[in-house]
Protein backbone atom coordinates (compact mmCIF):
# COMPACT_ATOMS: atom_id res chain seq x y z
CA UNK A 1 0.00 0.00 0.00
CA UNK A 2 2.89 2.36 0.65
CA UNK A 3 4.97 4.74 -2.07
CA UNK A 4 7.95 5.36 0.19
CA UNK A 5 8.89 9.02 -0.39
CA UNK A 6 5.97 10.19 -2.58
CA UNK A 7 4.49 13.46 -0.87
CA UNK A 8 0.24 13.37 -1.39
CA UNK A 9 -1.23 17.36 -1.47
CA UNK A 10 -4.78 17.78 -0.73
CA UNK A 11 -5.77 21.42 -1.14
CA UNK A 12 -8.69 22.71 0.06
CA UNK A 13 -10.26 26.06 -1.88
CA UNK A 14 -13.43 27.65 -1.02
CA UNK A 15 -13.89 30.09 -3.83
CA UNK A 16 -15.73 33.27 -3.54
CA UNK A 17 -19.46 33.79 -4.15
CA UNK A 18 -19.31 33.98 -8.13
CA UNK A 19 -15.76 32.75 -9.02
CA UNK A 20 -16.66 29.08 -9.14
CA UNK A 21 -16.50 28.46 -12.93
CA UNK A 22 -13.73 30.76 -13.46
CA UNK A 23 -11.66 28.94 -11.09
CA UNK A 24 -12.57 25.38 -12.26
CA UNK A 25 -11.79 27.06 -16.00
CA UNK A 26 -7.83 28.06 -14.48
CA UNK A 27 -7.86 24.70 -12.81
CA UNK A 28 -8.38 22.52 -16.15
CA UNK A 29 -5.75 25.04 -17.52
CA UNK A 30 -3.26 24.23 -14.74
CA UNK A 31 -3.77 20.61 -14.58
CA UNK A 32 -2.25 19.02 -17.86
CA UNK A 33 0.29 21.55 -17.24
CA UNK A 34 0.73 20.29 -13.72
CA UNK A 35 0.61 16.27 -14.94
CA UNK A 36 3.17 17.65 -17.60
CA UNK A 37 5.81 17.60 -14.66
CA UNK A 38 8.58 15.16 -14.42
CA UNK A 39 7.60 14.46 -11.25
CA UNK A 40 3.89 15.20 -10.83
CA UNK A 41 2.50 11.83 -10.44
CA UNK A 42 -1.12 12.74 -10.19
CA UNK A 43 -3.50 15.63 -9.90
CA UNK A 44 -7.35 14.97 -9.43
CA UNK A 45 -9.76 17.59 -8.95
CA UNK A 46 -13.22 17.57 -6.88
CA UNK A 47 -15.91 19.62 -6.26
CA UNK A 48 -17.58 19.30 -2.54
CA UNK A 49 -21.17 17.62 -2.72
CA UNK A 50 -22.36 19.45 0.31
CA UNK A 51 -19.94 22.55 -0.48
CA UNK A 52 -20.61 23.09 -3.72
CA UNK A 53 -18.35 26.46 -3.52
CA UNK A 54 -15.30 24.21 -2.44
CA UNK A 55 -13.06 22.25 -4.59
CA UNK A 56 -10.48 19.40 -3.43
CA UNK A 57 -7.23 18.97 -4.83
CA UNK A 58 -5.29 15.92 -4.60
CA UNK A 59 -1.80 15.80 -5.88
CA UNK A 60 1.00 13.70 -5.51
CA UNK A 61 4.44 14.48 -6.09
CA UNK A 62 7.61 11.77 -6.39
CA UNK A 63 9.25 14.15 -3.14
CA UNK A 64 9.82 17.28 -2.32
CA UNK A 65 11.80 18.13 -4.95
CA UNK A 66 9.14 17.80 -6.91
CA UNK A 67 6.76 19.25 -5.03
CA UNK A 68 9.32 22.66 -4.44
CA UNK A 69 9.22 22.62 -8.75
CA UNK A 70 5.45 22.32 -8.71
CA UNK A 71 5.50 25.58 -6.54
CA UNK A 72 8.47 27.16 -8.93
CA UNK A 73 6.80 26.67 -12.32
CA UNK A 74 5.50 29.59 -14.07
CA UNK A 75 1.94 27.63 -14.74
CA UNK A 76 1.69 27.50 -10.87
CA UNK A 77 2.90 31.09 -10.32
CA UNK A 78 0.72 32.55 -12.80
CA UNK A 79 -2.08 30.68 -12.45
CA UNK A 80 -2.56 29.58 -8.84
CA UNK A 81 -0.72 32.49 -7.35
CA UNK A 82 -1.74 35.21 -10.43
CA UNK A 83 -4.82 34.47 -10.57
CA UNK A 84 -6.63 31.82 -8.75
CA UNK A 85 -5.60 33.13 -4.92
CA UNK A 86 -7.51 36.40 -5.71
CA UNK A 87 -10.98 34.08 -6.24
CA UNK A 88 -10.69 32.23 -3.02
CA UNK A 89 -12.27 32.95 0.43
CA UNK A 90 -10.12 30.36 2.30
CA UNK A 91 -7.70 27.94 1.31
CA UNK A 92 -6.00 25.13 3.46
CA UNK A 93 -3.00 22.69 2.29
CA UNK A 94 -2.29 19.56 3.90
CA UNK A 95 0.23 16.78 3.27
CA UNK A 96 0.37 13.05 3.22
CA UNK A 97 1.75 10.21 2.87
CA UNK A 98 0.65 7.07 1.33
CA UNK A 99 0.26 3.94 3.64
CA UNK B 1 -11.81 14.77 -15.75
CA UNK B 2 -14.95 13.96 -14.28
CA UNK B 3 -16.68 10.59 -13.75
CA UNK B 4 -20.61 10.87 -13.59
CA UNK B 5 -22.16 9.76 -10.81
CA UNK B 6 -18.92 8.46 -8.69
CA UNK B 7 -18.64 9.17 -5.29
CA UNK B 8 -15.29 10.14 -3.92
CA UNK B 9 -15.70 10.36 -0.10
CA UNK B 10 -12.71 11.70 2.10
CA UNK B 11 -12.70 10.33 6.00
CA UNK B 12 -10.63 11.46 7.94
CA UNK B 13 -9.97 9.82 11.51
CA UNK B 14 -8.13 11.41 14.56
CA UNK B 15 -6.94 8.41 16.02
CA UNK B 16 -6.35 8.29 19.83
CA UNK B 17 -3.07 8.32 21.83
CA UNK B 18 -1.03 5.17 21.34
CA UNK B 19 -3.97 3.41 18.95
CA UNK B 20 -2.69 4.55 15.45
CA UNK B 21 -1.17 0.84 14.96
CA UNK B 22 -3.83 -0.85 15.83
CA UNK B 23 -5.93 1.01 13.48
CA UNK B 24 -3.79 0.61 10.22
CA UNK B 25 -3.54 -2.73 10.82
CA UNK B 26 -7.57 -2.83 10.96
CA UNK B 27 -7.34 -0.56 8.18
CA UNK B 28 -5.10 -3.41 6.31
CA UNK B 29 -7.45 -5.96 6.93
CA UNK B 30 -10.57 -3.85 5.71
CA UNK B 31 -8.91 -2.34 2.90
CA UNK B 32 -8.80 -5.16 0.77
CA UNK B 33 -12.50 -6.21 1.56
CA UNK B 34 -13.73 -2.89 0.21
CA UNK B 35 -11.63 -3.12 -2.91
CA UNK B 36 -13.56 -6.56 -3.26
CA UNK B 37 -16.98 -4.77 -3.09
CA UNK B 38 -18.19 -4.69 -6.56
CA UNK B 39 -19.19 -0.66 -6.22
CA UNK B 40 -15.81 0.05 -4.50
CA UNK B 41 -13.86 1.47 -7.29
CA UNK B 42 -10.78 3.00 -5.00
CA UNK B 43 -9.98 2.66 -1.25
CA UNK B 44 -6.60 4.83 -0.68
CA UNK B 45 -5.00 4.96 3.00
CA UNK B 46 -2.66 7.93 4.22
CA UNK B 47 -0.95 9.82 7.23
CA UNK B 48 -1.33 13.35 7.40
CA UNK B 49 2.53 14.35 7.42
CA UNK B 50 2.09 17.23 9.75
CA UNK B 51 -0.65 15.56 12.03
CA UNK B 52 1.16 12.05 12.34
CA UNK B 53 -1.95 10.58 14.52
CA UNK B 54 -4.55 11.55 11.50
CA UNK B 55 -5.34 9.33 8.86
CA UNK B 56 -7.62 10.58 5.76
CA UNK B 57 -9.15 7.38 3.89
CA UNK B 58 -9.83 8.35 0.40
CA UNK B 59 -12.44 6.07 -1.05
CA UNK B 60 -14.39 6.08 -4.72
CA UNK B 61 -17.83 4.24 -5.17
CA UNK B 62 -19.93 3.72 -8.18
CA UNK B 63 -22.64 5.39 -7.20
CA UNK B 64 -24.97 5.87 -4.10
CA UNK B 65 -26.29 2.31 -3.76
CA UNK B 66 -22.46 1.33 -3.61
CA UNK B 67 -21.91 3.58 -1.05
CA UNK B 68 -24.46 2.17 0.88
CA UNK B 69 -23.73 -1.30 0.00
CA UNK B 70 -20.08 -0.55 1.08
CA UNK B 71 -21.61 0.91 4.72
CA UNK B 72 -23.73 -2.11 4.99
CA UNK B 73 -21.31 -4.71 4.77
CA UNK B 74 -20.29 -7.11 7.46
CA UNK B 75 -16.32 -5.79 7.44
CA UNK B 76 -17.60 -2.35 7.58
CA UNK B 77 -19.91 -3.04 10.22
CA UNK B 78 -17.36 -4.96 12.19
CA UNK B 79 -14.26 -3.85 11.67
CA UNK B 80 -14.91 0.42 11.49
CA UNK B 81 -18.24 0.74 13.16
CA UNK B 82 -17.09 -2.77 15.69
CA UNK B 83 -13.43 -1.94 16.57
CA UNK B 84 -12.02 1.44 15.08
CA UNK B 85 -14.54 3.98 15.68
CA UNK B 86 -14.22 3.52 19.61
CA UNK B 87 -10.30 4.24 18.92
CA UNK B 88 -10.49 7.69 17.29
CA UNK B 89 -10.63 10.89 19.04
CA UNK B 90 -12.33 12.76 16.45
CA UNK B 91 -13.91 11.40 12.71
CA UNK B 92 -14.85 13.90 9.94
CA UNK B 93 -16.47 12.60 6.53
CA UNK B 94 -17.31 14.71 3.60
CA UNK B 95 -18.40 14.11 -0.05
CA UNK B 96 -16.89 15.10 -3.25
CA UNK B 97 -17.73 14.28 -7.18
CA UNK B 98 -14.65 14.10 -9.63
CA UNK B 99 -14.46 17.19 -12.02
Amino acid sequence: MSAAGHITVAARWQVKEGAFSEVLAIVAELRPLSLGEPGCLGYEVYQGVDAPNSLLLFERYRDEAALDAHKQSSHYQGLVVGRILPLLEDRRVEFFSAK
